[in-house]
């Protein structure tokens, strides 16, 4: 693939097996589509699936995940802990290779456009693709969930849809948008304490005066105090400035970092800048990696 | 390609350039076989091939290689400031993807007995595919050069080939082996004191004492001292390790490190164990790297 996009749906169904399985296998059956994970949680009646493939692959495959969840699911009778507005709550499209986040943006419009238009879905874009700056962040476009959308829509401006009509029915409103890749990334402290990690947290996160692409809490994991970690653009704030600024703030307290984990993947990428930084590699080109060099070579003949 | 041999083979001709392009192009032709670079040097008079490709591919390949630079090249008329006892001089396997060192010994001693037995050309096995402690290093199979072997190859024992005849052609003889990737890397300090790159060298490298898989000298390039460095084992001898030693001896120098560079192609390994070394990121595993998930994906459709 030379080209690849990411698309991470959140489907408001984690309990009916069946359904779950529809609507993957709805995306799933579309050639050059790969299906990297399905994760179905009951408590929040919530399952996220990711799934990788060629932009018009992936463009086809979240279109139809959200038409079957649209068939299959009835926002007046979800219940769940997590919030949600819609059958197929939020549909991201993530920049792997060879794509920008703009070639993103456009997917997600388009994406948009056909799910008003032939599915009579009320769309909200957002993140990178978002038409207005408060409709960046997901929390404030899913902000009264479905109840308080279905109440508000009709009537409320600020509540009018990128796309499709302005009412919501059984399978509610659906947000698309576009999003670097994001990498989960958990620093173990050596301490018990956890008021050092939610110290350390609050200093690295942008909502308290951090560093801009980072979100982070201080809890208690396996006995220690663990500063846990959304990483939203690693080009931006990369990783080993993150881990740099939590070591010097860990020292204040007397205390080291023991050991940190990543959860879920990372794009080769964010090691190399981070091993580039340590080695003080200058000038390190992507094509001095004999992988890279490979795989250029073999998609040149 | 799911497995990948590199072969480097290093022939005695770097001035005539119809004669290199005949040599390159008698292994290009071979199908799936890449040529990634030719460097001819006139005042050694030698040219270092790089090529890489499925095993099979690469071992015909470097047999075709062979077996031109011996139509091509007499070495009772070469001269050249490098060492050489042979047409095609030295030989070595380079395991990439998906094969073993063992399996590059395989592939050395398979060309060499077909090189002894077709082409009749005597054959050291070196390296990795040594068959005697001593032939493992190069310097030690080639002492005397082409014209000392010649001379002692027929009567004293501890010159009898592992394959081909016991006498000396024309064509020379060949060191054929394997052995790991080998990394390129220079670091560059801040002074323009020449002897302080000189005493790190001596530090840090295997023959005075260092690191078992580090070469290194010290140099004057750039007006500033340089530490430069053949890693030849970056799995035994992690390019971290080296870094941090050299760190920790220029400051006992008061001075420190201002830039490193690489030479050539790394493996991409070599980054992530960096980038791993210095996130402490504990059990990191390879298929958490997006790019080897999506490898592997394609390669199981």
């Amino acid at each position: 693939m030379r080209k690849v996009v990411e698309c991470v749906p959140n489907f408001s169904e984690g309990r009916r097996k069946e359904v779950i399985d529809q609507i993957a296998e709805a995306m799933a059956i579309v050639p050059d589509v790969h299906v990297l994970d399905v994760q179905s949680d009951a408590d929040h009646n919530r399952t996220v699936v990711t799934f990788v493939g060629e932009p018009e692959a992936v463009e086809e495959a979240a279109f139809r995940g959200i038409g079957k969840a649209a068939q299959l699911i009835d926002m007046n009778l979800h219940r769940g802990e997590h919030p949600r507005m819609g059958a197929a709550d939020v549909v991201p499209f993530v920049p792997i290779k060879g794509v920008t986040i703009e070639d993103c943006v456009a997917i997600a419009r388009r994406v948009g456009e056909r799910v008003g238009r032939e599915l009579d879905i009320p769309v909200y874009l957002y993140e990178e693709a978002a038409t207005r700056p408060e409709r960046r962040n997901l929390a404030e476009v899913r902000r009264g969930e479905y109840e308080g959308i279905k109440a508000e829509i009709e009537t409320n401006p600020e509540r009018t849809p990128d796309f499709g009509p302005q009412h919501l029915d059984k399978a509610g409103a659906t947000a698309i948008g576009a999003r670097p890749p994001l990498i989960a990334f958990n620093v173990y402290l050596g301490t018990d304490d956890v008021d050092v990690a939610k110290a350390i947290a609050q200093a690295v996160r942008h909502s308290s005066g951090g560093l801009r692409y980072v979100k982070a809490l201080g809890l208690l994991v396996k006995g220690k105090a663990q500063v846990s970690m959304n990483l939203t653009d690693y080009r931006q704030t990369p990783v080993h400035r993150v881990v740099e600024i939590i070591r010097r703030e860990a020292e204040r307290y007397g205390v080291a970092v023991v050991e940190s984990e990543l959860i879920g993947l990372i794009p080769n990428e964010a090691l190399v800048e981070a091993a580039a930084f340590y080695l003080q590699l200058g000038g390190l080109s992507s094509d001095q990696i004999l992988e890279n060099r490979l795989a250029n070579l073999i998609q040149q003949r």
